[in-house]
């Protein structure tokens, strides 16, 4: 059996190897257009920053290692340009030499990527104007920086990459702006988790200027000129392009294969492409949505890794199966570490699926123990079945293990209330007692028993502040004076049954605290008084950074950086 | 309705809390016979350390504030001494003016927890003789060492609590030796994974006397002799005695409840005790183990918690249940985290279920970005089934998100296998793209499709070698100069299909590698010739873990340290 493998990062390098090591007489060929095969990926904004000082840690398989282990043909610097699936063979180009020749192949396997997408917008191509991909790319942006030192960068767009890349300049030195039409960054975040994303980067002081129409670039000597619609240009050193990437599939298309989302390859559980005996898999394919049972593009080096290891199975005749994308992410800006699962409410909205959520603000640990962190944590579910959806987390520590319990819950198709039931490890330095997960657990089993209601920051507004509801803040008068929601009236919780007579019991009432801990005890004193009431979820704490983002964001500078 | 409360700590304090939030208008009496409610158990040995340096920190909740928030009687220095079913009273002795009286209930909780097990050893009672359970035993030990800086401290015992206990001793500059008579300290893990720990405390100065007797304790001046079976007495300035904890539970015996494992208090899942309108939660009561189905007795804060919880829900009127024990837990020893899932190896064996395992070694989060650490994972599963049995990590950073994941999937049911499947989040800092849970179920799928055997360090002794079978270490000739087991023949795996023909075809091969990836790799080689081979669960990196641990305890002084 010949394979012939088209891409030889993630999921291609994966495939490549599980299928030695299911198939020791199998001819393993892989045409990779790069001159680096397998691949880190991920690293490369971090070897811009210099946290990854030495370039070969990013290189770490070549073409020489894989054959030795491996015994897999891996062709750098080879293009593959065509796919001829009538006579089962690729059209390959020798990118160093220009030589053309056809390979033929048993089985082929499409792991091309994506590319980053490049608007056609006038100046796309100049000078000083980056995209981040490649080890190329990575090698290129460095190089420029080490030889011109810029002072300056524009980033269009506000993806994984692109904040991470954001972060490693800025601890370069460098004045960074972000610029791009989303109101928010890191889409797999509602825009109530973005406030603090923003809010991160503002403190790092990253200039956002979001919900702005990039409309083209224009050299000027040695710098740039980011022109935006009804502004006045941006100008910087350098600027980089990250609106996102785009399959790479041209060659697909070419060769008939049924196409799906944005131009990605359309693949069954298998990873069979619609065309006999050619798999595809990565960031070019389309998969399923685990959470929504719905077509779907998501760029992540997870499921790529699990599609290249599932197409070479079944190449070899086993029965393996890609169970969809659920979408699980992190990320680290700058001190804070932002997570994701599932799908966040907007999403879930948009899938026509009826969603409730909570929001929460533990401790990532005990806190009689030093170092432990808040965190703010958002979980999505949906209304009836408690069934989980999603989840959210923004904070320090503890996160990235917060977000993978949530995420392997959410596969294993636990309820809401069950995430009480839980048994997590605890100390001190790693926990509380009742787990931040369990808490969410707890919460939603009170809302699922009618125990409590709630109300949410964007509701903040148009509260009734006519006399026909009283809006209550059980916090200290410390807090409450420190800051408070227009119209809300002080009365600590331990005051409460004292002043019950006070609260007009024909009234619905509205309650604020510092984390919705306290209003939620508020609440249940009140409503075993026979009182509708209903309090703010987050609490102050996520209101206020709701709207510091929001006023933030009408502050951002009306013209670039020069002011 | 009056709810009356034996014990306000974890249990009992959850309980007292919910239960206000679920009826305003319930009597709710607690009754604690030290001087704290609701403290931070668990940080009791981070203030003896001085990492917890507040006194304030472990008691933030107190009678009054417990008032004030919940209108809930709290009564410190009160002993509940007895009681009445029949009556539906308790006696109640006020501890601080010694007066005695009754106290009726409608319900009754108890959540009395667990004292140290106190041996019947002679001298015990005696002066520098500690334990560790209560705030004031805290104290008591901070107030001795900060008077008498003694200057060495033996532990007799080595569960949790005492490891943790050592760690703060240390810190402290103190010359500590741990006794006991099992051979392994922290029971949660198998004897191969306590290496590591053991490592890790003799790397910090710690002297471990395993499976030593201790017959008794002496005052010898300002110093305790620690007498032990056929070997010269310990001498230390400090005893502290942590050889387990044993439920609380004499007022049940009396009052004729239904008694479990070492005189734990039977329950069934709604937190019922065998008498009518008796509740019982945390450390005193019996569990069921979520795994084994059996019946077991672990302390743990995590599901105190949960029970008091599911006992104030059931008490007003809801239909909570109690799932199970699942006996997860982590513990910070120096610089390492070690951490445990549902049941170990030898546990499973002793419950009669026939199981297989797999070691991994991966790397907390990426290799080329800075500061990864490579973990060590042994998960068990059931044979056949591949349902997950349980996990021991013990590590650096990531240990307890891995616990927590895999403690998630157990509860959750997946088998072995299914772990391949999981979406976690993966950015460089955090994890890999095969995070090593992932690569887990990819070992145990590799198992369950009999792609590869697997032999353990246990096994290593008693192979062949009278040339009826082959010996193969796999590694480099550098690795395997620096070390390898008796009888290895050296053929690294990338030159292993050069020399194909030089093994035997009618031997079975075993191989060795460093962490086990390149012996499995040789192993697909070697048995698609046809050769019958198994490969070192581990590698290496495992076995000699296991071997150093036991050449070091061969070698443990065999008296004490004054030598």
């Amino acid at each position: 059996m010949k394979v012939v493998i088209v891409g030889g990062v993630a999921g291609g390098a994966t495939a490549a190897a599980r299928l030695r090591r299911l198939d020791e007489s199998a001819e393993i060929v892989v045409f990779e257009r790069s001159g680096y095969v397998s691949y880190a990926n991920c690293g490369l904004p971090y070897y811009i920053g210099g946290i990854i000082t030495d370039r070969a840690e990013l290189t770490l398989q070549t073409p020489e290692s894989f054959w030795r282990r491996f015994r897999v043909d891996m062709r750098v610097r080879h293009e593959v340009t065509a796919i001829h699936p009538d006579t089962k063979t690729v059209d390959v180009k020798n990118l160093a030499t220009g030589e053309v020749f056809a390979e033929s192949y048993d089985k082929l396997i499409l792991s091309p990527g994506a590319r980053p997408t490049q608007p056609a917008l006038p100046g796309v191509g100049i000078d000083r104007l980056f995209t981040l991909r490649t080890v190329e790319d990575t090698l290129k942006l460095r190089e420029f920086i080490e030889q011109h030192h810029p002072r300056s960068a524009v980033l269009a767009g506000g993806g994984f990459i692109g904040i991470e890349l954001v972060e490693n300049l800025r601890e370069l030195g460098l004045d960074v702006t972000v610029v791009q039409r989303p109101k928010q960054l890191l889409n797999p975040l509602d825009a109530d988790m973005a406030a603090f994303l923003h809010a991160q980067l503002r403190e790092k002081g990253v200039k956002l200027m979001l919900g702005r129409t990039v409309e083209g670039f224009a050299a000027d000597g040695d710098r740039v000129n980011v022109l935006i619609k009804d502004e006045a240009p941006l100008t910087a050193d350098m600027v980089v392009l990250a609106i996102g990437v785009t399959p790479d599939t041209g060659l697909a298309r070419d060769a008939g294969l049924e196409l799906g989302i944005k131009g990605s390859i359309v693949v069954n559980d298998r990873m069979e492409t619609s065309v006999p005996d050619i798999y595809a898999v990565g960031d070019a394919v389309q998969v399923k949505h685990s959470v929504t049972g719905q077509d779907a593009l998501l760029s992540l080096a997870g499921p790529a890794n699990k599609q290249g290891r599932i197409a070479a199975d079944n190449i070899c005749g086993g029965d393996s199966r890609y169970l969809g994308s659920q979408g699980s992410s992190v990320i680290k800006v700058f001190d804070m570490t932002i997570a994701a699962t599932g799908v966040n409410e907007k999403t879930a909205r948009q899938a026509g699926i009826d969603c409730d959520k909570v929001f929460l603000s533990p401790m990532s640990h005990a806190g009689y123990y030093p170092g432990g962190k808040v965190m703010t944590m958002k979980v999505v579910f949906e209304k009836g079945t408690y069934r989980l959806l999603g989840a959210q987390i923004v904070g320090y520590e503890g996160v990235d293990k917060r977000i993978d319990v949530l995420a392997t819950a959410i596969h294993a198709g636990l309820t809401g209330p069950q995430l009480k039931d839980l048994d997590l490890a605890y100390a001190p330095p790693y926990s509380s007692a009742k787990d931040p997960v369990n808490m969410a657990g707890f919460m939603i089993e009170n809302l699922s028993r009618g125990l409590v209601e709630q109300f949410f920051p964007e509701d903040v507004d148009a509260l009734p502040r006519d006399g026909s509801a009283t809006l209550l803040d059980v916090r200290t008068p410390g807090e409450y004076a420190a800051g408070h929601a227009e119209g809300f009236v002080n009365l600590p919780v331990d005051d409460l049954r004292e002043h019950l007579a006070e609260i007009p019991a024909d009234k619905p009432v509205y309650l604020i605290c510092q984390s919705a801990l306290r209003s939620y005890i508020a609440c249940r004193i009140l409503s075993q008084h026979g009182l509708r009431c209903s309090h703010l979820s987050g609490g102050w704490r996520l209101y206020t950074a709701v709207m510091q983002d929001q006023a933030a964001a009408q502050e951002a500078l009306p013209c670039g950086m020069e002011k």
